[in-house]
């Protein structure tokens, strides 16, 4: 069996959330041809990256990206780092010739997201982004019946939101190794990049494309200390943002995103309102599907809610599991991604999402925040 | 259009909602015949009886029950007392010719009840009993569907409860106006005659008779003040009561009741399960019936959640009030059932439940009752 | 007790429900001073205005508004015709002296709005808008919980819906009697004057003043046939609309109505969240209100799912209906908002929503509508 | 690092569920002192065996598990075969010393039980029993409501189901590989030892020793095909099996489990009342505790969903997993199990459930199945 060398950099929450999928992947996907090998991890912090390296037993340790980058001994670069960092990091992978797998969001914004779709491309080297949410069943299976055209000839309405409340306490630092999603220099944007990612790369699968936008966003804690260096300073993120679409198929769309929803934890939901039927999910809840069909006769029609676990009928990626009825989690879309990634691989085909879709979110997100900066509509 | 003079026996919350039915009927059921007209109003306490006669408009009142039951212009009695009068009156109104209306549960025991049919029977007068809850529309609905073969030909299991919480506190008392049915003198029994009672008629009138049953029953308070001597005295009645029994098609079914369970204030529900679909409800979101069709695409299937508030999909009763979506009440259960009364009265037919009808569900108590005490199977 | 001569203009679904109410709050609010007598209805319909007044027991017709409002028998003036008319005949009441009471919204645009609110004040006459879901139980529970500072010293976040979906059929006609809604001429607008208006007043009442929108609107069916000329006209109405906003608190808003979301009869939601807790409640389980606090422990917390129908707990109204547990419906924010305004009038004060309150709604559904036409911000 | 070597018996369902958290463990509890290392697999199939060595990484095979037993390169056994073999297979590894851990229910009555518990007692060895859904996150935290008196000082109700609906087609066969469980002689009953000892395990633990149950059991298909030799043959296992029962503190419980209750998959539910508040719970949505405390102010009072994955707020096990807000699923329970038993092994101490407390699960089962023959109350 061919082995794949995977190299991570980072060793944080995403880290940790890569590295399990391809530890599990093979246990229960065991017919894939390509095993991923745990060979390196890097990060910046030796201690950190011993302690991680020992813990999920991989075989080498670096310290330096560059140096993981250039080994060739590595075949696939895992890019788990703050954003700041994806673009040159992927631009050396590419430049090197291997496999660049980057968490999400793809970039700071579209113009280095460009950069990094002209490298993968130019160096034709395999690359996809980890819009892990397309792989849990529930999601996976709405695509499925928007596909088949379930919902109908025409779709009227979408609506998203990604609602948390980690950082309703002014006392939140920002910046630093668990709070670097709050810090602008890092993470480029607040809730945008981080969380209406998601929601729109979802979107953009499942309905098609955006074609402008009118939004507006809030800092509602206007200075944090730094975690690191302590110092209290301007906070440069959006704490929450909201925004009306059109997309190009003439449906309405909304979305919102904020870490000030007291009272939810991560709360992504969706909803897609066809002429024949409905669809909505929401991320507390993830392995069902509400589904109404007005198609459905008439006294018995009502929003049906579907336990998505249910192989025998027909749920997707769930005959590798248990058995009907029973429950996977948030950490199964990873390995899902991680199982079509390596499928893909192997039929020599793209893997979705690639930075080049990933940049279609990623203009979005652009349009985004230009849009609450001016106070205008903006096309994407 | 011909009046219907009603006598009303009783001034509690039934005397309450059922005087509510009968002044609102004409209103959303104009093409009813007979129009109910509110003649007199009879309890032994004559203050209380002038406030209520005042309060809704009955034109007359009475202190004796015997002097109302054989006035001339009196043409419907209907007895809102504590159980232990419903056969002594029952059986003087129609010794008088009278229709005869009784509050569940029909009385005290199955041998009141034998001679309360036989009465009825002999003088041959129409007779109902209120069990309203068959009158919700979700209810209704599910009693469409059973009939109409949707579940499959065969039933497994039927299960209900009827939990509450308003006799925890040992500081309650029994007997006396508002607490009558805490006083075994007064009500015969329990949840079982108060509550039991209610999910016995829906089960008979859903899955059909009762077979045989093994019941517990328990009362956790002891000893509670009267209400009106102030004596502390043991309590008589079953706090909680819970059995197994047969049904005659084969299925198995499940009920339980009682007042101490914290965190429910009327929590009646039901489920059933047939071979191609179930049902389930509850009253407290009772304008919902919860259903799952087997025959659903597999992919697809899951509990419908339906909103029984659409008359232009075929909703029992809803026509007749505001647009889908809009919810009615507990109250209308009983405008319901007394239009449904007024109906059969001029098609000359019967209204179910009538006192023959309610006798099973009395006979099902008893059963019940004998089976808590003997720990024995008893049959029906 | 003295009397107060209703005059009703219009038979349609608002001219039932009114009519309920004034039936209806005696027997509930017994302690009320005034008591509503069924003088005279008016609608240019001879026929339905015969038949309406038989079956809901008015005493007197009328086909001419103008003759109503200047009868002397008339104490209040109700008016539940279509938007257009709202205007003329809210000045003439005022003119005449009598009581105004009118259905939602208050008028075709905030100009009109202006000259009905200084009618009401020249006139100095008693004066009030059915904004009814102000006096649904767990609407009026989170009410008195804002007031209270339940939610914490800052707001974040207040987010609406009203979802229909009984317009998507392009065989549904425009104008006439049961679909003037659908008719610009006689509505105004669409789902903004229809549907939005009742999200805004409650956002008002429970969060204050909007002060600027971003809106967006749509009309998916071009084209419908008129109900009375048969003719195939352009639809002038807006089937949907959404906006975001900035409340004078400085929490953000976001709004959305439709009539062309699948699967939704009457979905208005809110949800609120303030720093310390947040509160939510949906019209199709109106009986709920959901509630997060974050100062309960931290194991324990969670949405509290508030059965609104306990007196005894101190839930608002529910003392004047049945027992916990047992669910009212819609009607009855009709019979409450009626037993309010008369014991206002009992006292000489205004009532809640009066038409200088249903102005500032006005005003933003103005703003949304320029909004969405201008596609800017707009300040209200 | 000590390395404690797995022999593990049987390659179905529960081998793999086992296996998964013996592979997982140290990655997310890397603070334990025992790592398990996966050394043999054995089923008799050769063919299941190797595959299933191969695909789970297992180092060594057998096909007798007697020869299993006994290589001193063994340190604990884990019995994942059809109850029929689990006391013989127990016996033999006590017998040789080693730590025997067997998947529920204990054994095919509790006679046998008893057998295993003294083997293991005499033997001195750590054993346990796979009552895996003790461990799941929102279980745990009733059990530790309880624990600390949350409920108050009286509890009144235990009730719990489980509900499948798998079975119904009378073309799924008995016996065999994957349908053993609908086979007496290798199961000992059906549903009440498979599902019901599940529930009987949590209910002792969490409210004490069951007194007496009164049972009854069903079996809906008569006859079924063997999966091995294709003969028709009666069925001699419980389809459906109910129960009342007396709790020693008091309390009253009902318990139902069945195959055939169309439309649930996997819906073990448990609720418990007491005199303050009340749990209940859904393995449909393991990652939800619903919690009512009559000690919330009257207004506010409602269960609370408590979304049982935020380890800043002190839910159990969580801290070893993602962030707050994202779900595990079933196998994590066997992954937590795990880890108790190591650390429990590495203390020294007992590791519950062990034999000891299974065998009080299998005494209410084989009293339930002789109440339900007898058609008696039975003692435990």
């Amino acid at each position: 069996m061919p082995k794949l060398n995977i190299g991570l950099i980072g060793c944080g929450f995403m880290g940790r959330a890569h590295t399990n999928a391809y530890k599990r992947v093979m246990d229960f996907f065991p017919e894939l041809k390509y095993e991923p090998v745990l060979k390196a991890v890097c990060s910046r912090d030796e201690t950190a990256t011993k302690q991680f390296a020992s813990q999920w037993g991989y075989q080498t340790r670096e310290t330096d990206w560059r140096r993981l980058v250039e080994r060739p001994d590595i075949d696939a670069v895992d890019i788990c780092v703050p954003n700041k960092l994806h673009k040159e990091i992927a631009l050396a992978v590419a430049a090197n010739g291997k496999i660049v797998l980057c968490e999400k969001p793809l970039a700071m914004n579209s113009t280095e997201g460009e950069e990094m779709v002209a490298a993968v491309d130019k160096a034709g080297v395999p690359n996809m982004v980890w819009y892990n949410y397309r792989r849990i069943p529930a999601v996976s299976l709405a695509k499925t019946l928007v596909d088949e055209g379930k919902l109908g000839q025409q779709i009227y309405h979408y609506r998203a939101n990604f609602l948390q409340d980690w950082t309703i306490s002014p006392e939140v630092p920002q910046g630093g190794h668990g709070t670097w999603r709050l810090e602008a220099q890092a993470a480029g944007s607040g809730v945008t990049g981080d969380l209406l990612a998601h929601c729109i790369d979802t979107a953009i699968w499942l309905n098609g494309p955006i074609r402008d936008v009118s939004a507006m966003t809030e800092t509602f804690v206007k200075e944090r200390k730094h975690a690191e260096s302590g110092l209290v300073q301007p906070v440069g993120i959006d704490d929450a943002c909201a925004f009306l679409c059109h997309f190009a198929n003439g449906s309405l769309g909304l979305f919102e995103s904020t870490r000030f929803a007291r009272g939810h934890k991560a709360l992504y939901t969706f909803e897609m309102n066809g002429r024949d039927a409905s669809v909505r999910w929401d991320l507390h809840d993830l392995h069902r599907l509400e589904y109404f069909d007005h198609r459905d006769e008439g006294r018995l029609r009502g929003w049906r809610s579907i336990h998505v676990t249910d192989h025998g009928g027909g749920h997707p990626y769930m005959d590798k599991w248990w058995v009907p009825g029973l429950l996977i989690g948030y950490e199964h879309s990873f390995v899902h991604q991680c199982a079509d990634f390596l499928a893909t691989l192997e039929r020599g085909e793209p893997c979705a999402p690639t930075f080049c879709d990933a940049l279609q979110t990623q203009r979005v997100c652009d349009a985004v925040l230009k849009s609450a900066k001016t106070r205008r509509w903006v096309e994407v």
